[in-house]
């Protein structure tokens, strides 16, 4: 072996003797030879543990990795590397003692999929930080001093799918970050786990879809405790969610000063987490979703009889939509039951029940109908059946009609209808009309002291009124006016 | 702010309070809390740097990224985890004193996509070592004292994308790693350079597709100078493939114990390389590939005449095969020119040129069919041309036919020819079938000594025959047999 060893003596000292006669100024691409702190392995420069202050300069532009982890960087500078590296995809600046970030400091690495940043002393993310990075897929932001992240940190990321913001000091939760169809369409990871955190958007959280939540990490924070949170949680934990399954000893809230596991909170008396069922009313159509764990999966429903829901509707009233949600269109009490989804992913497969009740009775329909069409028709009906009433109905009374009218309405005389809807045409009644209503009908006069004995009326061509005990009035009908069919006395034919 | 302080304190003291009380034997799922000497941030552990001379037990099941970068740790066994880590993506043992690691080790993390065995002091692969890792796309074994790549260590990784095995003891290149269709059908990049490679197999190289040629870099290694070596360079240079465009400088041979740059070999006075044209006889078939730098391009041909090459044949002879070859059937000459392929990819977009030159005649065909079907009817032909001639072109020389036969083929007497193809029917003449040809057709009798002064021959019923001057002999046509028409004699009339 020792003629060996000496061979490769002798061809490292060549090698270097080569390279120092030959120089780095051959005609053509500028050769940029491997920095003297990192270990180059083609694309990949590995410059971790070298106690760095600052990144080498004159990085190769073909650089894919950089790793510049376990260093002493404290500020990324815009100028930190003078050329573009539009090959980089990762860069590892972890374990320094960054506590500065330009904002423009990522422009020279535009196609970057991996950053990661963690352990280090950064305090805000300022505005726009990583708008650059259009490219970024995974962002490890965890271990630092972060106290808020500022709204718009992450504008204009499309492409990342997981942030990592574990153990600052974030008190807010950034709902912007992961609001369906928000500013970050593709985030299937979100790490808040020991953070500051108190408050949750709890009815916000809720909404979202699963594939979301169940990358929402949100132990090991000092949350108020509430039977809101629980059921949250519970429900997270019905659904086999990673983000709870994966921690429920460290889910915990506080209370009185006290921490309290969220799952054990029997001193709040919540009562428990129960999956309600779909509820829905004859002729209703509603969309259903197969709220899966993780995006893109493959659906297949199935209604409570086992049979294959299609894409379009065949027979009965249920199709499944393109995004895979069963629509149910003008639902049937035989459309109520057990759907189950059947969701087919690359990684797992997942099985979802829904259970849909429908009662046999519409209920929204007939409140908005109620108070538009019917109730016009319903009026004009009435109006009309009155008016024939009247017309034909009356209590015949012509052989007994006479032409004396009221002289006045003095003293306690009641008008007994107001229902009719025709206009008054007596001048008579015209000239009563001192409270707006037409007093034609029929009038009931009292008799005064000067009534006589056993309901007999005054002298006059009036008839007889049978006397109503307990009431102490006596009606009459005026001929020429409507019998109220709604009195409670009966009509004197 | 000191309050704050005191009740984070007091929040943190809770804390440990809690967990000590409730444990972590609750129901469901067991808990595994983070190693001591890791940071946790939800999925990933990260355990660099602490100076562990193992793995920490028990590591969570959910975790999908494990960083011991850093370490003591000197052998990688089988049961280093005594759980299966099936969400395990990524795992970073770069940086440790690893020297062995078991056939068995990578099992319980059967969908790892990431590992980092760089900076350690492994000596050799052994067999399927890494079989196990069917999901694997990117194996870092950089600097390491790797002698010999075993055939076999990179079975059934079929989605491994990237290797590398820079700064390594490597001798033998592992032609069987690139071979399309081979064990790793997706690897675009395989860096060897920095290590002790003296020949490379140039002809299997040049053969190989550009986009595994573009990653395979072979830089800083004594290869042997020579032309071919030279010529190989020249080409990817030509076409301008990363791993010579990035390392140009760093591209070395050896000669005479010294190292040269693959460039600049002019003690060698290698001929300048040159893009050769394809060639191309009437009526040939061939497929030209569009020869990218990058896999799954689309393809777009044009024509000589700038016209777009459609996938079907619609007039001409070229079309283009599902894999974005051009395919030119029967060739005509003015199909010759430079054909032009747009490959688009998602990185960057690819222009390539390629001359076709047709040559105004067959070249292959014409081979074979003299060889079959030509020679046997020309044949045929020739043989009905000398009946044909027989029949009516023999010199007429019926009055003067003879009916002696010869008796005998005694001394130097000569059959002049063994053209005919017809069966000896004559007995005396089947009795002379000594050599295995008839003789029927005409006989050339010496008059030996006896013979007339003249030309004149012996008595009998036959023909004078001329005399031929300076070959001593005379020759006699047997009205039975057919004349010789290739004899450099004339025939006597």
């Amino acid at each position: 072996m020792q003629p060996q060893r000496d061979l490769r003596g002798l061809w490292l000292l060549l090698l270097s003797l080569f390279l120092l006669l030959f120089g780095v100024s051959r005609a053509g691409r500028p050769a940029v030879s491997c920095p003297a702190a990192c270990l180059c392995a083609s694309n990949i420069l590995s410059c971790s543990k070298q106690q760095l202050p600052n990144v080498p300069h004159s990085l190769p532009s073909y650089t894919a990795l950089l790793d510049l982890s376990h260093n002493n960087l404290s500020r990324l500078r815009a100028e930190w590397t003078p050329t573009r590296l539009t090959h980089l995809h990762s860069l590892l600046l972890n374990h320094n003692h960054l506590n500065f970030i330009s904002s423009e400091a990522f422009s020279p690495v535009p196609n970057l999929r991996y950053l990661d940043l963690s352990s280090n002393q950064l305090h805000t993310l300022d505005e726009n930080l990583f708008s650059e990075l259009q490219a970024l897929e995974v962002l490890l932001l965890y271990n630092n001093h972060i106290v808020e992240v500022d709204r718009y940190a992450f504008d204009d990321m499309a492409q990342l799918q997981k942030l990592y913001l574990s153990q600052n000091q974030i008190s807010r939760f950034p709902l912007e970050l992961v609001k369906e169809g928000g500013k970050l369409p593709k985030l299937t990871l979100l790490d808040l786990s020991s953070n500051k955190l108190k408050n949750l958007p709890l009815p916000d959280l809720q909404k979202l879809p699963a594939w979301i939540k169940n990358g929402l990490y949100l132990h090991n924070n000092p949350l108020h405790c509430n039977c809101e949170l629980y059921q949250l949680f519970s429900h997270w934990q019905y659904r086999q969610l990673s983000s709870v399954m994966d921690f429920q000893e460290d889910l915990y809230c506080m209370s009185s000063k006290k921490l309290h596991n969220v799952f054990n909170l029997s001193f709040l008396n919540c009562s428990e987490y129960k999956e309600r069922a779909w509820e829905a009313h004859l002729g209703d159509s509603l969309t259903i979703k197969c709220d899966t764990k993780q995006q893109g999966m493959t659906k297949v429903w199935m209604t409570p009889s086992n049979e294959r829901v299609l894409d379009k509707v065949t027979n009965g009233t249920v199709r499944v939509s393109e995004d895979g949600s069963l629509v149910l269109q003008k639902v049937q009490v035989e459309d109520g039951g057990v759907y189950t989804c059947y969701a087919t992913g690359e990684a797992f497969n997942e099985t979802l029940s829904v259970e849909l009740k429908v009662y046999n009775f519409t209920l929204h329909g007939h409140h908005d109908t109620l108070n538009t069409a019917y109730t016009t028709l319903v009026g004009c009906i009435l109006s009309v059946v009155l008016v024939l009433i009247y017309l034909y109905l009356t209590p015949c009374r012509c052989w007994c009609r006479g032409v004396e009218k009221p002289s006045s309405h003095q003293g306690d005389s009641l008008s007994s209808s107001m229902l009719s809807t025709t206009p008054n045409h007596d001048p008579m009644a015209g000239g009563d009309k001192d409270d707006g209503f037409d007093r034609r009908v029929a009038f009931l006069e009292p008799t005064g002291p000067g009534q006589g004995q056993n309901g007999k009326l005054k002298p006059g061509n009036t008839l007889p009124v049978p006397d109503v005990t307990g009431k102490g009035q006596r009606r009459m009908s005026d001929p020429e006016s409507v019998s109220s069919v709604f009195s409670d006395t009966p009509i004197v034919v």
